[in-house]
């Protein structure tokens, strides 16, 4: 076999060049939502309305075509992992999943991360990275060269659930100025309503904090809210902001925050959401959960037509194919 | 950027709307093989052989582009999750894998298995469900407004194994009509054999039961069997059956069955198919078995073209392709 | 419904039919690298250039659309799973990922390795192995009629990993005849060492092995090497290398190799690679390490032009893609 007289695999003279159009997220990293300014932010969600249709139409492109996500989860995630491999499959782009949160072969012989992923970025065109540690999506982005999106690092960020969480609130109340946001739970641990308020304050919101007193909202984040002058209020039960809020975020209150039981039994009925309890909401309004919901929202509620839940899940598809697509430069 | 002048990522206007014909199947959910009347099956047949030619001649289709198959496996179960991939793929479809069956992060969470689907369908067209318990199929179907296919739900029925048991019989001889099935090993806890007799009721066929004492067929299913009217009988011994069977399915005796280990070392040889036995059989006859197999069939047979189980496996990717491409509409 | 009358779903006539040109690797195994003569590695350099034009360009392309591939690694290995998931991918081909190096339940049940391959040959055009123990691959091979790649064989071979070690060179220095090439570290259990060393045989090449007394190159390679009248020399120190080496491959000493830690302590520093070292080394000459590396080259090293250990790691999959897309008769 003489390889000089090898017919070639490919006419790379009729193929096409991959085509990059620039925008703001192009070859970006998405590590944290101070990245998001009011602009960016109506991009994104226009961007994933357009996604939302193509859904609903077709069930996908090949837009991403050639290209390879790496879902690189050093802790399981069913829910985010596999928002983001629908996102890319629908996209028409492939994925390695690395998505059990088992000991990676390589992490158990000792490789870093930082090695980790100058390895599976030789094969990607994005890693979508979750993490146990509090920064480590910074440090994988600044060793990558490719984009980096962060899905979730440790106490840190978890950018694209707050993404979703504000695009579910545009699409279901068709504004964000004016309206009254009430969080309720685990105000302290939750991540995602600490991500969700910092998206929130580019808008002109009220919010309401319902937690037990335990699981406050932190001060760096009640300092934040409070400087930028928006109209805030804390209390301990739901029944306090029921009838006027137009969003009622949910999260979790778990046992074993609680060093006194007799103290989470005290409280744990106030934030639970019923039936019931939703005969005094307003007629508008919707209710939202990050999800696992373990018993804060009873399932009584879920044929209300307010309980977004399920649908703020698919919105996240949408928002992720939506990031994927500009990061890798189809915008 | 003002988003009113961004060029959409997309053209609707020129998509085609995606596809759906009618038949029995769009839509529905596979639960159970009394789902199938011999007009289904009849159907589902003739489009698994479609599925055999295209594979043969080009290997996949592009006719599920767009659509997204997860795949949710409480228990693990490499043969069939593999099946099941493979049938999506090649058909153009896209696989969500949820299948080492370890604890998921939201199942370790305390998510029920209601939440866990509706979750998983905001990305999914379609979900392939393994669970440890009898019905949870049923209530995973209950819950989900896309089609849910039974993997196997623990003691209860794992319909596509006996459809693709039934397929094989009906390509390797060429009818069903005027057979002589018997069915040997463990017929008490045997999932596949009990599914299948159900399904073979609907054709005129002789039934052999082969079993020791304590693995006999359940009362419920003889007695479905008599009522229908079928030739049957049962026996201990292998021997008794070899000569006449047009098919013998094997299932493994397992050990740990019995209580009197004697009792299991005085029949464990009648149910072991070898080279030798098969000189008895009939010229035009076939082996099956669900697989794994661990020493009921031995090896020595694997070459005789009466050995189907293998060819077997085949079908069941055939016949799930052609499951998969009915419950979305391509037929 | 009378089938008879059925629509088909397919247009046979109209379909082209799978092109399989031949190669000489066209439905070959991959199972060592004494499969490889300069020819034949010409061959795949070849079209291992043409699949990296190929992803710079365009990320990839269609040609095994319909081919599905097996990756069933039964010790996880994420560096290797995910370059083969990705070669597929880019190919256009699909993949099914049984990945995660768990106990199968197949494997759980008792299936023999045989059975296994032969079950998941079934849904495949090609299978990739991953087994723990020597001989496996070929056991594999031997009952599969598709394609088996060894993608690491416990102690026996890893010939994906020596291929892209050698492409690696060819590219990185632009020839294989007349280099100086030194491997450094643990030589003795060293299966990537090994497997490089007898393709480096068929090359004009010198060679150098740096190691620790107890770990120092075997005798049956040694005796390869000499009886090939190589020049060859064994050292303790880099030093004595790092001067005149093209290629520095080093690997990782492992200290529970050593029953006196003394020892190790000992030497351990000299098979530290530092920017230091480096200013020593020849200003055209390239560091290899098959990773993953625990500190054997220290992070000062990798802004060097001269580190091509990650550009190495992208290689693995340009060479995958060369030899999947050979064996399934793409040439």
């Amino acid at each position: 076999m003489n390889v000089n007289e090898l017919t070639p695999l490919f006419n790379f003279a009729e193929m096409q060049p991959r085509q990059r159009n620039s925008n703001g997220l192009t070859g970006q990293d998405i590590i944290s939502v101070s990245q998001f300014d009011r602009d960016l932010l109506d991009y994104v969600f226009a961007r994933a309305r357009e996604m939302r249709e193509l859904v609903q139409r077709v069930g996908g492109t090949d837009i991403l075509k050639g290209h390879v996500l790496t879902a690189l989860f050093y802790e399981p995630s069913t829910r985010t992992s596999a928002s983001f491999i629908a996102a890319m499959e629908r996209l028409g782009g492939s994925v390695i999943p690395i998505t059990q949160g088992v000991q990676f072969s390589s992490v158990s012989k000792g490789e870093t991360l930082a090695d980790t992923i100058r390895t599976l970025e030789q094969y990607s065109d994005v890693i979508v990275l979750r993490h146990p540690e509090m920064g480590s999506a910074q440090v994988a982005a600044d060793y990558a060269e490719i984009p980096v999106i962060n899905a979730g690092d440790g106490p840190g960020e978890h950018p694209t659930q707050a993404l979703l969480d504000l695009f579910t609130i545009r699409e279901e109340l068709g504004m964000l100025d004016g309206l009254k946001v009430a969080m309720v739970g685990d105000l302290r641990y939750g991540r995602t309503v600490h991500s969700l308020t910092k998206l929130l304050l580019q808008y002109n919101v009220s919010l309401r904090f319902v937690s037990p007193e335990i699981l406050r909202m932190p001060l760096s984040y009640m300092n934040q809210v409070i400087d930028a002058g928006v109209d805030v209020r804390e209390t301990h039960d739901v029944a306090d902001v029921i009838k006027n809020a137009d969003v009622l975020y949910v999260t979790r209150v778990q046992k074993e925050r609680f060093s006194d039981l007799a103290q989470y039994e005290q409280v744990k009925d106030q934030y639970e959401i019923t039936a019931e309890l939703m005969t005094q909401a307003k007629a508008k309004m919707i209710v939202m959960h990050p999800l696992p919901r373990v018993g804060e929202i009873h399932y009584n509620v879920d044929k209300d037509p307010r309980a977004a839940y399920f649908r703020q899940v698919q919105n996240g598809m949408f928002i992720r194919m939506a990031l994927l697509a500009a990061v890798l430069g189809k915008a």
